[in-house]
């Protein structure tokens, strides 16, 4: 984000609040991670929760992307209907009765992988689908302690994959840990380690660990190559404030902001701006001050935020005006682009695309 | 909430994660609100930003509601749309170019009335609009401080108003306080107070504040009568964790939940739900830990929530197993409500209907 950017969102007449990708630094961004990711031998394969649109998932996959990875079943129908076929859905996906036959009709459209981590979770995957049709890679802990097994109980669950009649091709993990300060560094030597430990696990169990799946975007550049065949971050085409603060980028590097106007400025302590909870969501890490980080105005941040206000302290009267439209970095981006129909792009030239988020809401 | 509903949570066959309303608990609570309210010589004028439900609204005029309260004006234009006639944008809302044809269009349609807390934001309405065609509240802050100018300030906004050519008919203000434990009576003495001291400013100026608007879910039982004559609650038609904790209400009073399902079990420490912060939202006050309630768990909870992954803790191994399906309680429902683009109502005989949330995404 630079002076231009600056300056086109004054002059936007696009109607506010609403979510603005600047393209050259969306570009730039998708090519610094494959370029990084080329050079270290390591497969790129995207998380697209964080854009949901398949305009950027096309930039991705023609900078290198060996494929894309999503996060529900519905993302992974909306982008194979869009022409997508090598998905991977890094969930441990519960195939029950509401799921087994549309997982089914998606393995026959399009190359599908999906997580598990329970032997009663593949058993279901394995009468889901045909014999041979579906890959899976079993999940494993590495420090996050959300799903995934411990690597030394992957094996039991690749043998009841290989028993149900998936195809094993290796693990995988998420270094959510890598979500604080100073953690990222460690958080990439957990991911190595932790899916080492999964691979040899596999390997006494007689199955074939070919794919080693880590990655987010705090830890991507610290990633192992060797080690780690694979990445999977997902924030990096963005970046956003959290990004920010844990120094995984800079201001310049944040392609996507909400565009905000002042509506309301009561008395000389605050202001507000009308991107609210609904635009910009309400993340927020414990290691996280306020909700968003306004960057024309020297890193003034919200400090209240409710559905539709967004309360500016700290900036002098002159500096902001009612009426002014100011750009506005939300916390986690993955929240806010979730809660917009469409994205405004800017190109280099000034030229505006409209953007549709085609898997928003495709929770399920 | 009742066991009909925990059954019918368990054998309900639609895809989770998904929001689902209970009916009769949905109305009941509809007709609580708008009892006590008659009762109290208080227009009732509920905030529709909750549902963003044509279903909803319908149901809350039915049952006495006197119009509809809206946030924007999208949202605005959805319920115009829809048959409704009588809305207040309870907004300050600011009539740049790329909203004042708009606003002019849509006070040809329905009787508008929206909130203004600026000379500059009154004379911008003034010139969108037709002479006369448009209403106007002046907001007050009465300790949320958020947006609202200090009651002695509101005359000067009203004599702008006027000068703009705007018909000035009230003052509002917004008691947000009352969204802390024990905060609520408070909160509406405040309000009351507000109310009185600006209504008072405006007569001093020739100016007939004969709307009194006021209330938020906590405070509504609280409100002043006599001194507030209009109420604009939002979330008693659902209530929510944030309302059980507030205790605003019971958890019997909750009718809506985030359906879900136990995808993973790594360890005997956690289980891992479908329904994340994409589904119930990250809301999470600091007066409350925790991102969500499970009612039929002896009060569980959400310890860890990230966008697809809901990790409970502190639940014995027998008590929950893979694959079962859970009701979740959102901690703030309005929130969750926005991020789902439809949602499961069950009537008390069983009957499933689905409703479109048809404003959702409606934020400029």
């Amino acid at each position: 984000m630079g002076d231009m950017a600056t300056d086109m969102a004054a002059n936007m007449t696009t109607s506010t609040p609403a979510l603005v990708v600047d393209i050259p630094t969306l570009d730039r961004n998708i090519a610094k991670m494959a370029g990084w990711a080329k050079d270290n031998a390591i497969a790129l394969r995207p998380h697209v929760k964080t854009h949901k649109t398949v305009e950027i998932a096309r930039r991705q996959v023609q900078a290198g992307a060996t494929g894309i990875t999503i996060a529900t079943l519905g993302e992974a129908e909306t982008f194979a209907e869009a022409g997508f076929r090598d998905l991977f859905v890094a969930y441990p996906l519960w195939a029950g009765a509401d799921k087994a036959s549309r997982l089914a009709a998606l393995c026959e459209r399009a190359r599908l992988r999906v997580g598990v981590d329970s032997v009663e979770g593949a058993a279901l995957l394995g009468r889901a689908v045909r014999r041979g049709k579906l890959e899976v890679l079993v999940e494993v802990d590495c420090g996050h302690h959300r799903s995934g097994v411990a690597p030394s109980e992957a094996a039991a669950v690749a043998d009841a994959a290989a028993k149900a009649g998936l195809s094993v091709i290796g693990v995988f993990t998420f270094p959510g840990h890598s979500y604080a300060p100073g953690n990222a560094a460690q958080a990439a030597r957990d991911e190595a380690e932790a899916l080492e430990r999964a691979t040899s696990a596999l390997e006494l169990s007689g199955h074939a660990a070919t794919v080693r799946s880590g990655g987010s975007t705090p830890s991507a550049y610290h990633s192992v190559g060797g080690l780690v065949t694979e990445l999977r971050p997902g924030v990096y085409v963005f970046n956003d404030r959290q990004q920010v603060v844990l120094e995984t980028c800079t201001a310049d590097d944040v392609s996507l902001w909400a565009l905000a106007t002042v509506v309301s400025a009561p008395c000389d302590e605050r202001f507000v701006v009308d991107s609210g909870s609904k635009v910009l969501a309400a993340d927020r890490p414990d290691w996280l001050k306020g909700y968003g980080l306004l960057p024309e105005l020297g890193g003034a941040g919200i400090t209240q935020l409710t559905e539709h206000h967004a309360v500016v302290r700290g900036v002098s009267r002159g500096v902001l005006r009612l009426g002014d439209r100011v750009r506005v970095v939300p916390n986690h981006v993955c929240s806010a682009v979730n809660l917009a129909d469409e994205l405004v792009a800017i190109a280099g030239d000034g030229t505006l695309e409209t953007w549709a988020v085609r898997a928003r809401g495709k929770n399920s």
